[in-house]
């Protein structure tokens, strides 16, 4: 009997979870590596940030999901390098681990394009710490804001700016305007709602830039009905503790920027065909060009298609995770990877959601329906559904966050080595 | 009309929010000031540190207790002094608030009895940061020895080392070894359970000092049926960060030590008269010796009964509360302090439990159902309630601990500075 082949799926998030899952019992030996413990339903994060949920309603555990798999293991580890020639990646705690087959699913972490100040005085929104961060420091904003009696110095602790009008900096500002209806005045009775504000800020001259241009239309129109400020055409130029101008010459005194604008590829490649988004080149069959036996996906290979190449989104990471799974299981390539887009969606707030499904359209509560349904039917793991649906109904019935706490773990050196936030 | 009365209530945790509470809809004008923006419920504290239940299931925000309050009110800050004479508390961002009557609640913090390398190598269980820590601490043990070839180093990732055999000690070390038998050798196919050891270290002849000693030693019997490792007369001489060497000699290598061993009083007064214990002396009318305006209650004050000075509990820490809360209400002490004493419980175990109430001594599952019935009722708010329910029904039917994340929120410079971990 032939040897198992070794395959190393490096990441374990919607690319990397679908391609373990595809090949789990199969006769591939499977290692799936991530520096977190946990797959991370990213969609929500921002339902975190604005105290609806809790963690581990939308993470789980990735030695969980492959408890019962005969041949796929999950390890913890950041890896640093992979040796192409050798076919071995290495990791943080300088272990290598061979490979017949390497899947990078690496993903992509906050691009800042470079302004250091942007990135020191701004939070992002891509990891379970950052969402656990922003909830911490939105909190903390209205604590100083009621014990400041200077009115001036208030709306500054209480003026929230979001950059980037895709569907995380959309969501996320309308969740934040949920929390603020729901606390200021109630939980912090000195406080008036009309203090504090949320400025949405768009490079492009529209928000939602991927979606059809009516459903960004109407995502604007809700957002400005909520009494959100959205500036479309403006860039940050500049950022401190306490203000943000735009490139227009407008400063917002402000104590929270979140930063929502960019999402750069991350892999531990040196030298790499690359394309012009600085994400690996794939070719048609997912492999990196010129290396038959590594496949890249999702966030951190460029796939290219006649309408350029694919968004930076979980659907085609996780349809390329099955393709090459098949291609792994099959052991030859196939038909060349093709991309079924099912559609994008986003929330706005309550009863608004925009949806672009196969050419038709949703808006309002239609399309808050239909985003209710998918992220409830992809969210991962029946406990982590139901503890959602919980905190949905808890907040939607009640019109309550129930997760208001300023709290983060103790540093633990050993957690803190093996987990790289 | 009169000018209400200014009652200023340090601490929000079970004494101090019982004042709070009892004083709600008084004429008494409250400020409650605690570190944290929640309410801890301190018993349950071991769950979160092993798996089962999420921070916020525990956590209760304060400002959300009172919302609808009249009168009282929440304030997030630190307490760093208090003139008597002036009749201010000093918060750490500078301001001062003066009272006409003063709470301090201030409880208490985990005592090292001066040694320094056991206070760097150990972790607490008082408070929720350290409670989340050691969560990821002993999942990232886990990784860590399946990682290990070694057979020795892998053992000493999981050895497990707890000090301190009162109830917090006893039911983290029944919790862990749970969350040992679940996961070890499913999660973490390569780990046999054999090979993950539970060690309790206790300095007097028996568990549990503060119940019956028929109690103690059914908690020991049980633990030991468990398999894990029982030491009484065993005091910690030193620990490094491998290994904890007992004043016997004996040296056990392990990488996690958790400290349950001992508490002290912690408070913002100088010079004030303690007890031998530190504690703040309080008359029989629970204010401090010789300041009629000051009431000192729970882990913080020492009240002399003819047993004895009452335990660092909370049962009378919530009745002090109340206590104070009516003298300052009706104006002026009526009768002495007088604890009624209802019983302690601490778990063990599934199905395992000892319960001492009024004389009535029960184990086993009557001790265990009484165990559930008296925390599903204390604890604070519906949701929590509702939520602890799920989580342990998931863990009791499908023996699974729902929350197994290495997470914590990255550090903001605001949220750090404003809560005081």
């Amino acid at each position: 009997m032939a040897e198992p082949k070794r395959v190393v799926i490096v990441g374990g998030g919607f690319g990397g979870l679908a391609c373990a899952r595809a090949l789990d019992g199969t006769d591939a030996a499977v290692t799936l590596l991530d520096r977190h413990n946990y797959h991370l339903f990213t969609p929500l994060l921002y339902q975190v940030a604005t105290a609806l949920l809790d963690p581990s309603d939308i993470a789980f555990p990735l030695r969980r999901a492959f408890r019962k798999s005969p041949n796929v293991r999950f390890r913890q580890a950041t890896v640093t390098g992979v040796d192409l020639d050798a076919r071995t990646v290495r990791t943080h705690a300088g272990d290598e681990i061979g490979y017949d087959t390497l899947v990078l699913a690496t993903g992509g972490t906050n691009n800042y394009f470079g302004n250091a100040p942007l990135a020191e005085h701004s939070i992002g929104m891509k990891t379970l710490p950052e969402a656990m961060r922003l909830r911490n420091h939105v909190l903390s904003c209205l604590e100083e804001a009621e014990q400041t009696r200077e009115a001036d110095e208030r709306r500054t602790w209480l003026t929230f700016v979001v950059v980037g009008g895709g569907p995380t900096g959309v969501e996320y500002a309308g969740a934040l305007d949920e929390l603020l209806d729901l606390v200021v005045g109630r939980d912090y009775p000195s406080l008036k709602r009309s203090d504090a504000r949320i400025v949405l800020v768009e490079g492009l001259d529209r928000l939602l830039g991927a979606f059809h241009p009516k459903l960004g239309r109407y995502a604007e129109e809700t957002l400005r009905r909520f009494g959100i400020e959205v500036r479309t055409q403006a860039l940050v130029e500049k950022a401190d503790d306490s203000s943000v101008t735009l490139r227009s010459g407008e400063t917002i005194h402000a104590r929270t920027i979140v930063w929502s604008a960019g999402v750069r590829p991350s892999d531990p490649l040196n030298g790499a065909p690359r394309a012009r988004s600085k994400r690996l080149e794939a070719d048609e069959y997912l492999r990196l060009r010129g290396r038959d036996e590594v496949f890249v996906i999702g966030d951190a290979a460029s796939v290219a298609t006649p309408k350029g190449e694919l968004p930076m989104l979980s659907p085609p990471a996780m349809q390329e995770g099955r393709y090459v799974a098949r291609a792994i299981n099959t052991g030859r390539s196939t038909k060349p990877f093709h991309y079924l887009d099912k559609g994008t969606m986003a929330t706005i707030g309550r009863h608004a959601a925009v949806a672009d499904v196969r050419g038709v359209k949703l808006k309002g509560i239609l399309g808050w329906l239909a985003w209710l349904f998918v992220h409830i039917y992809y969210l991962i793991g029946f406990r982590n559904r139901v503890a959602v649906l919980a905190s949905w109904g808890w907040n939607y019935f009640l019109r309550d966050r129930p997760i208001r706490l300023i709290v983060r773990g103790d540093p633990d050196p050993l957690a803190d080595e093996i987990d790289r936030g």
